[in-house]
């Protein structure tokens, strides 16, 4: 399996042209350095994809550890007196069981009820939280709001950069780095710790369902000596580069924002809904919307859909259709080859009717009909 | 001169890997037929910077005509009785004179009074308006004042996708196209008119100095039919393949917002002075800011350097820091090499103690500090 690109009339890879527009990660040179092949634009800020071979870093991710420059995800501070109270205007969540030290998955929405990020919301302390946001401007929308509201808050982009340190072996690896004490943080909180002067924030989370940490780095310019000593210390458990990944992600049924959705969704139709409550202060700018379309009925939900076996698909940019008969469905976000179910797996966002165990045909970018089935995410 | 590229750690370009996240134009399929090299993202699409030969199609856009496709210059509609109401929120001038049928370029500016995008706003009715936009989600921005403040008004992101074409022969294109008529058509007004039953806006405007047009597909599914007939309209006058040009739109002073700005930049700072209307209503979001900025005197202004003349340096995504001496003076936004003033060009966003004719010191990404001299743009 080699790494995806987008491609020209002569099948080669296209360049990507260098802009001030599209910003570099703390973590750029370092990722370089250790290989990296492929780039996506996430925030406005070039990801690292992959490092050549898809097939190691996803077993790598699986069966020991795997380092990551996530720094895309991007923190929106909100900061002042009036913090969690524009926090709780923008989540369809009641916020006030969240305490300092915590991080929440959470859907921001606009006054439609349409999901227009999908962060983890961390609560510093009373007065000051961080979005680790999607890929997606919430910022200006929190700024805005903010502003419109008279509240006593400043909104900005701190200096932060999340590195992430994921796979079964990633415990051992963060212990190695921080003590043992980081064993005793539970899923989604997290600490302030100091690692020879470098002040992180290390949180146990992360864009896969394998176990990790995410270190927080809060001074953009020890990028590359934070990466060296996570490479350092993980070099005995076999840690090696690796990214976000489309297969793990997939079979785990973690949501790509702006990926898997479009500019109607709502978090219902996206696997969110236990993350709203229906009865969240009034104030909340989302909840009269989402209050009426669940009382409605969401229109589409998402399941897993499983393709055909004999060899991988080519990774798509382009939402695939899915029918029934002569029956439109809805549409395949998102696809790719499962190494343990040993087949191509994708995610559905489709009409209500649609049910798991439905047998589909998605038509593939390329022409070529395929047979499927619908199911239940995660697949795994 | 060969095509700039982010490069991996053996000098090889990076590849840019699919995703669903990444839209496709509807010019897409064609650019690739064309020879399309190169690539960037913007407004979460893709668009190509380069078809493999720099110099030959800067010369095409200066000697005869270019065609781009510029489909990421996504529109956004506001639509609605409150449309230009809610328009007026957002934009520091006074667009009581603008009338349908023309298109002003504006800066939109949030509560703080930074700019958020300088897009061109088309008048299409009295109710009507599309923002032509830069690479930032200004739909988010329109849709949260207009729901804030209750207003009567849709704001969506329409099926609308600009085709340029540029260079002193642009006008001869156009009117072998749709006839004599577009002759007439003056500098950022535009026609609704019919191209064997395609439906398009055709506009005197587009991102150079060059002169030319942008037509404006309303139906993604004919990118590619709209696209061959621009090229075979144009194949007796030269035409070629282009894209947005990174020395002509320097040297003219174009302005890459996102680029050329940072997230404090006001439009004072950046030569859009004569788009801000002081007197304009006290509703519009920024004018208090905007008055108060312009009562104290901005800090910073955009000016262009002069670099040299030896060779064109790489292409950077860096900024570059500009010194006289010791004391720090800003950043270079942005360099190319200049075919027609032959040598090495760049805008520079520097404290207001810096003037056209100062002697500056700029450091290349490289580490190479290079003798520079500040200067009025546009440079031609």
């Amino acid at each position: 399996m080699s790494a995806p690109a987008f491609v020209n009339a002569n099948n080669e890879p296209f360049r990507l042209t260098p802009s001030t527009r599209i910003r570099r990660s703390p973590f750029y040179q370092a990722t370089v350095a250790a290989g990296a092949q492929s780039f996506t634009v996430y925030n406005h800020m070039l990801m690292p994809t992959g490092y050549g071979d898809p097939d190691a870093e996803y077993w790598r991710l699986l069966n020991t550890v795997s380092m990551w420059d996530v720094a895309v995800e991007r923190q929106i501070e909100l900061c002042g007196p009036d913090a969690m109270r524009l926090a709780q205007l923008l989540v369809p969540r009641k916020l006030d069981r969240l305490r300092p030290g915590v991080g929440w998955y959470v859907p921001v929405c606009d006054h439609r009820g349409t999901l227009i990020n999908d962060p983890i919301l961390l609560k510093l302390s009373e007065e000051r939280c961080w979005f680790s946001i999607a890929d997606g401007d919430l910022a200006s929308f929190a700024r805005t709001i903010g502003a419109e509201r008279g509240l006593d808050v400043r909104v900005t982009e701190p200096d932060v950069s999340p590195l992430a340190i994921q796979g079964p072996l990633a415990e051992d690896v963060t212990a190695c780095l921080f003590g043992d004490k980081v064993r005793s943080i539970k899923h989604f909180h997290f600490r302030d710790l100091d690692l020879d002067g470098m002040s992180l924030k290390v949180a146990r989370s992360g864009w896969s369902k394998q176990g990790g940490f995410e270190l927080y780095l809060q001074d953009g310019s020890l990028g590359t000596e934070l990466w060296n000593r996570v490479a350092l210390a993980g070099a005995s458990f076999g840690i090696g580069p690796g990214t976000p990944n489309p297969s793990e992600r997939i079979e785990s049924g973690l949501l790509s924002w702006g990926g898997d959705t479009d500019d109607q969704t709502n978090p219902f139709e996206v696997r969110m809904s236990r993350f709203v409550d229906l009865d969240a202060p009034d104030e909340v700018l989302s909840i009269r919307a989402l209050r009426a379309i669940h009382a409605d009925g969401p229109k589409r939900h998402q399941l897993g859909v499983l393709l055909g076996n004999d060899a991988p698909y080519p990774t798509t940019d382009l939402w695939c259709t899915v029918q029934a008969g002569n029956t439109a469905l809805g549409a395949v976000t998102a696809t790719a080859w499962s190494p343990r179910i040993e087949r191509n797996i994708g995610l559905a966002l489709v009409s209500r009717a649609a049910a798991p165990g439905d047998p589909v045909e998605v038509t593939l970018p390329d022409g070529r009909a395929i047979n499927g089935e619908l199911c239940r995410v995660p697949f795994l």
